[in-house]
């Protein structure tokens, strides 16, 4: 599967830390953002209503390998692709490209669940959302 | 009033930034801490169920004067002192004592608030809850 | 003194809490990002070098007052006023404005230090720094 | 190796989302949290002079499994094991439990490194150091 597509983030003072550096964990908010940016391109939302059920999308792994640091106000390029769109689940790869060069790969998987008294449930992905994951 | 509650906490790497000090948007993670850890103490939560209702308590105000920095590793003393209990609001303040000395002041005020359908509405202070956050 | 300077945010997933809307401590890190794009719009940084000194804007106050929630996915116009430039210090106001109603008020004031050897110390505002903030 | 450490947190309402669960980035600040308590109870910090260096612990991967939701104020156990004290590398694994069953699992690996005038340069873990966290 091809699909790709990217967001730029410049680091905020509030995500250094003490190091100098971008702290690690934000790495995977930054990973949600561009996940979400994507699901928003698409029309769809990682929280939304469809036929009857509201939709959401928990995460069941995310890892991230660090090859190079982030600085404040360096503008990453987050580059998501499409790894696996299963009869349940949901997986990505994200690069994140300082000036062209990977500085870090982040990698999830996430599974669809229909939200119904504050219990969630697995669910078959909808075949209209799989159909516009996988395109 | 003169109710006062303490807690301690060690300033974490990831509340560090650049600059080598906790970054301030963390004073207010920490008074937020305080506050639900004195509602604990009470038997009470922010977020409960009251005689059928969804009560919680959204900001309408929060603010925070700093003295000097706090760094990783520190262990600072949020004490929290209730200012007032209105009709529909509570009010505190909390030091932020590092070795007795005080490194910030912290300042907020809540509404109580019932949450039906997604929908919040402001109103009065359960009695119960009253007696308890004014002893 | 009437300069003004805006961004948009688009409220993330993280930034959301369980009761369904973006969380207070959020706010504060709004603030401090349209206040550092300001300075980057003036060929500034709030951590940079200026003739031999590394000069930083350590916070002294910072304050909200919330009018209404904001929302997942809610796009929200950060509107930053200066307020005063003073010897030392800078004062700014931030309105947060969803469809161009205010939901939030944001203030702060910092004051100009310069690092050295880990040590901060309060400095009059360089000039060229001031005649920029002030425009 | 068998070196266990543990600690225990209360899930913060800040770190609850809108799905009225932790948000799954903040299981990698908690990650942080625990190995940092670890360091401290061997008398380390992951931020300390030896023998005239700076000695820092930059990640090169950090990932996490999660196996079923944490709510606001659930008591987290988390339970940090040593997998390897390589030349310059550290590798652990979180168990993270709730009422003792586990939850979540995370794994990450450091790279030791001194830090010279803001450039970080991997380096052999210190004998002392290297003695300490083999224990």
């Amino acid at each position: 599967m091809s699909t790709e597509f990217s967001i730029t983030h410049r680091v905020l003072f509030a995500e250094t830390d003490m190091a100098g550096i971008a702290h690690f964990a934000n790495y995977f908010r930054w990973m949600e953002h561009v996940e979400h940016e994507f699901f928003r391109s698409l029309g769809l939302s990682v929280s939304m209503q469809h036929e009857g059920l509201h939709v959401g999308w928990p995460r069941v792994s995310a890892g991230c390998e660090y090859f190079g640091p982030l600085k404040f106000e360096d503008e990453v390029e987050l580059k998501m692709r499409v790894v696996k769109v299963g009869e349940k689940s949901f997986s990505y790869e994200v690069d994140y490209l300082l000036a062209g060069r990977r500085v870090a790969l982040g990698k999830t998987t996430s599974v669809c669940c229909s939200l119904e008294g504050g219990k969630m449930r697995s669910i078959p992905i909808p075949p209209q959302i799989r159909e516009k994951l996988s395109t």
